[in-house]
């Protein structure tokens, strides 16, 4: 299926691939995996899509079929390894994968998703990583209505979770060391907000969440956030931050959990997507021109964007 | 309930807090919390046991009764904090509780466990520390018949690690630095063992294993055993090592979960000993006189001892 990219979304990921930073950069490189685009050439074999429907695709593209996870629909974690939509190869080994920054895309129907009518095109990108890596961990590791979760971060992921967790009627709690983004959390939809800058601030609220989403990707303490949970209480990792001392104290005593989760699979994806358009969420978005793509990863980079940059293809097409 | 001891296991832990090296030793210290011995004065009010009966006491001996976790048989969680058996306060803060590696204790029966008769009293007194607090983990976090475990660490917890998730039916692997405990490890009931000090025996272990229950007490590295996990395995931490690095990518990639557990409630631990009665095993014991304390805790501190020190109360009686 050929789909015509209408938004891509400009994750940390894109920029720290682009820069090098992951050491496994392959160039000439074409990121880009939160792309929302029109179905414009479908091929025979095509079951669930239509030309002209309103498509979206996310961070991989293909992966064994064969495995237990990809019987499942959690081709993330697929025992070959999935195929990503960009900086990655194909199942031959050999063909470079090209993502969202681009007019065009080709994608097997499997990996393609139906993006909801009631979803504007621009604010469902984000959903394809940012809503599905957030999503999936609180639906499987069972954050549900009345669950007292703690976000921590409010940038790309956070300001998903804090949307996704408050839909599923779980109460909410934002920590972020900016003073600043209180307001804008309270209206994103948390209950409470606590800024992290204040050293008490956290001990103050020892043993009291179910949940902890830790989305942070700097390097920070986890012990201080683990003590944050009650007993039996899951903290999710879905940044990448470098490793960090963990206390076994931290766990052990309240018989805690530490986890983490990549991305979403199919299945959730899908889900996700229609969960959203049903509670009427999206991402927070700024949308630019091709031409600014460099000013939005600098800004990307300091965090200086509510909540996820969205590049207009249609930019690139008058390029 | 007064309860003559017979027999008081060596834990680690005794050392740990009779050397100050905890930073919260209160003296003068009794310690000792593996404690076997027999109902010798049973009051009014006591139901479950009668003068004579065979009697264990573990790591706490006093809990508030009132929280969640007592209520569920969880008093090693409990909100205020249990009363440890000694280098504790009872519950009016000021009286400093007193251990096993003396001649009598006085407990509440709730606090008290029936050893089966078919268990043999030294091998049983471990079962009430290292039994319990590896016993706990593998029943909470469902180890069962056919789990792939690797039991890491093969001392005084390791080895009731093996022999309870045998008795399980779960399928054993035992990872130890040292090459000459292969033969133990079989014998205790692994099907397999791996020697970690060569560095490649781990890598090619990679996503083998359900479970991996850690009892290792020095520092180590908590990555590279988390990578032995499968897609949503369990690791579960026993031992009270110092911090050392995580990394987010370890959990991630595979949705693993790090967790860990304090010993074990009075409901598990109960169930723990009837269990180890049904299945006829109990705790590898070197049994000693009181006189060679010393040289018992210098052996325990070099992993010198297969597999707990067992102090004969009688040789204190007769001082």
């Amino acid at each position: 299926m050929l789909v015509d990219i209408q938004y891509c979304g400009i994750c940390h990921s894109d920029i720290h691939q682009v820069r090098g930073e992951w050491g496994h950069s392959n160039y000439p490189m074409v990121p880009g995996h939160e792309i929302v685009g029109t179905a414009t050439v479908v091929g025979d074999k095509v079951r669930k899509f239509k030309v002209g429907n309103k498509v979206g695709v996310g961070t991989f593209i293909d992966s064994c079929c064969r495995c237990g996870p990809c019987r499942a629909g959690e081709e993330q974690y697929c025992e070959e390894g999935a195929t990503f939509t960009y900086n990655s190869y194909e199942r031959d080994g050999k063909t470079l994968t090209l993502g969202g920054y681009s007019t065009y895309i080709t994608v097997d129907e499997a990996y393609a998703f139906n993006i909801p009518q009631s979803l504007s095109p621009e604010c469902a990108a984000p959903l394809l990583c940012a809503g599905t890596t957030t999503y999936s961990p609180l639906r499987h590791f069972g954050v549900k209505r009345d669950s007292q979760i703690a976000v921590v971060g409010l940038g790309g992921l956070g300001h998903m979770a804090v949307k996704l967790a408050t839909a599923m009627g779980a109460k909410v709690t934002v920590m972020s060391h900016s003073p600043d983004k209180r307001e804008d959390a309270m209206r994103l939809g948390a209950e409470e907000f606590i800024a992290t800058g204040d050293p008490e601030a956290l001990k103050k609220n020892a043993s009291r969440f179910d949940f902890v989403m830790d989305t942070v990707s700097a390097r920070h303490d986890f012990n201080a956030y683990l003590d944050l949970l009650r007993l039996d209480g899951t903290m999710m990792l879905v940044g990448l931050p470098d490793p960090a001392p963990l206390a076994p104290s931290a766990l052990e005593g309240h018989r805690r959990r530490l986890t983490g989760s990549n991305v979403g699979g199919t299945r959730e994806t899908q889900e996700m997507l229609d969960f959203c358009a049903k509670h009427d969420i999206a991402a927070d978005v700024e949308v630019i021109p091709f031409q600014r793509i460099e000013e939005a990863f600098d800004r990307t980079v300091r965090s200086d964007v509510r909540y996820r940059f969205v590049i207009d293809i249609e930019s690139l097409k008058e390029y």
